[in-house]
């Protein structure tokens, strides 16, 4: 149960022929009386973005934030495709909002896949009507969207997160928003809660930041990140804002845990964290430069506890720092103090490393700013991942 | 012959014991009467430099850009190692000091290896008498100093470059300025021109931008990174500055290009040239963002040539871009151009992918900006080079 969860909404998804596997690779996600509702997105900021976040974007902005449905595509990223890829993309808006009988403008569109090849177009005309004829508001109609979306992905990712009079469910596939590995990372949020544009907004945004903004696999930004978020009223509760913002928080948080837990050929998991920054903001700042190295990932992948590279990459970060302040832990025991090495338990810091899960606590030692970043080694598995495309 | 072909210099390397291995650790490269002369130093701008950056610094500033002496050593960076490692630094200065007849303030400083361990000062103050006593102005005593200094190098790095009437002889090893590998990047260039300290300054800034700072392995950026420039004036010739910065320059590029030829794990080197940017400094935004890519260096390993990758990274790098002005080549031949699929020929990429050394040309259509970053592609080897300290 996922996307389906929340009452007002139906989500099909169904295999069209974009992947040559025969595996499902188009989705949908809309309300169940194709009614437009109140809507908000958070896209990627590259400049190279594909044409399905343009018009997302441009949708969005024309309608003041309301919409019915999205529909979602996988193993083609229709990005760097110029006219032709804004035409398709245009094409297949048509072909929903005619299936569902709501405007063009209504639908959003979100792909993932490779990027440079011209979307395959034949498959997609003939999938979109089976596509809505597939539609329903059950779990299983739930599920094969959020498999529809997979692509190096092994495992599905769905949330559901229960408010107080109102549900939250969301599903998403890739990596990390700000970081995502092969392709992409697109995420669909429904909600039953009572919420205007601009509150669905705000919420959305504050989720995006603390969940998919927090992680890294590799540091590197999609033409094609997408985050929805669709809320039907259909609760009749109107949640206040932070009620609101905490319950999708929570549903994308989760959906980063599982997105990072699934990262391309990871072995382990690592939870850094930065307390003592002089703000929050350099917190984040300083964390996400030691999550982002890659010394520290082989170092994690080696499950050698070598702080001197932590060390090194808070001095490289853009932050107040003064290394006699500095303290480095693994999983609570303490390898560094006051920017020295500290004696402390080998056996126990040795039993941490050799877990999945992996926590570097870093005390900058000047104040009360403080911040988590989720990130993953860097093995094989990553190098066999990425370096073909066939 | 590197540091020892101008005239005035004497160099030395020899084994102290700070690596297990027995391998040269010690280096001296010293004026040959151990007369001070005009010096520059660029250092990491890491804010958790090693005490031996600090130290060099400070005693650079004290003489007002003099130095008779720079000792360096490999196996252990003495970095994170509190006060007492500018204790060990600040001996190092002393026993060089007196062995040469100098102030400990004309000796400069230069450490790679591991960080956070403190550096085994028996074996040092044991060595440096011995290195101070093996000093020569030979070919060999400059190749024994290169030596010493190499940690995961596979080959030495040294350089020549003969001026209108002045010489630059130069060593160095590691990785990259702003990039380097597993620790550290050090680099020691001697000349006969006459210079003074400003000038030698300016010509060191100006070669370091353009050899050491245009090439990354990992983005990594060490807490020992360290270029030395000393000008014995022997030759009796000034040369403008022009003339001085572009010896420097060339002495300090055939470094760099060494350095990234032998980076860890490496099997691809990838020149990543980005011209039509809105400026020169956009223009290298935009290739150190292609050069550091994950998916990018991924690509390379596999001799695929995604561009779309490329692409993506043109789009998240910040500067002005516009998809639709933007085209890319894999050794000349154009694989995108206007931001979408170009028909190309395949044998011809597939063939230069292939090979040793990739250049990949991104045109942004926009201005008249250019810069070109070396960078090489992501594989095993350097997983295997970093996971694991031991």
């Amino acid at each position: 149960m996922s996307v389906t969860a929340p009452r007002g909404f139906v989500a099909a998804g169904v295999a069209c022929g974009i992947k040559a596997s025969g595996n499902l690779d188009l989705a949908l996600v809309a309300t169940d009386d194709a009614a437009p509702v109140a809507c908000a997105g958070v896209f990627t900021p590259n400049r190279a973005a594909a044409p399905s976040v343009q018009v997302s974007r441009e949708h969005l902005r024309s309608s003041g934030g309301r919409a019915a449905a999205v529909v979602l595509s996988s193993g083609n990223a229709n990005a760097a495709t110029g006219s032709r890829g804004r035409a398709d993309v245009d094409t297949m808006c048509e072909l929903v909002g005619a299936g569902l009988g709501v405007e063009p403008g209504a639908v959003l569109v979100a792909q993932t896949g490779l990027i440079g090849i011209p979307l395959p177009m034949d498959p997609v005309r003939r999938g979109i009507p089976a596509l809505v004829a597939a539609r329903a508001p059950t779990a299983d109609a739930a599920a094969a969207a959020a498999t529809a979306i997979m692509t190096t992905d092994t495992v599905r990712k769905e949330s559901v997160v229960r408010g107080d009079g109102f549900t939250v469910g969301a599903m998403a596939k890739g990596a990390a928003m700000l970081a995502p590995a092969m392709a992409t990372m697109l995420a669909v949020c429904t909600t039953d809660a009572v919420a205007g544009p601009a509150e669905l907004a705000a919420a959305l945004r504050h989720a995006v930041d603390g969940s998919f903004n927090r992680m890294t696999v590799d540091g590197c930004m999609s033409t094609n990140d997408t985050v929805v978020v669709l809320a039907s009223g259909r609760s009749g509760v109107t949640p206040s804002p932070a009620a609101l913002a905490a319950a999708v928080g929570q549903a994308c948080g989760e959906l980063a845990a599982a997105m990072v837990g699934d990262a391309e050929g990871a072995t382990k998991v690592a939870h850094v964290v930065v307390q003592g920054a002089a703000s929050d903001a350099e917190a984040y700042r300083a964390a996400r430069q030691v999550a982002d190295s890659l010394l520290v990932k082989c170092s994690l992948n080696g499950e050698d506890p070598y702080w001197g590279r932590v060390v090194s990459e808070l001095g490289a970060a853009p932050v107040a720092f003064d290394l006699d302040r500095v303290s480095v832990a693994y999983g609570g025991t303490t390898v560094c103090a006051g920017g020295v090495a500290a004696d402390h338990d080998t056996e126990a810091v040795r039993a941490h490393m050799a877990g999945r899960s992996i926590t570097i606590t870093c005390d900058l030692g000047l104040g009360p700013g403080q911040a988590a970043v989720l990130t993953t080694d860097l093995g094989y598995g990553y190098i066999d991942e990425n370096r073909g495309t066939s």
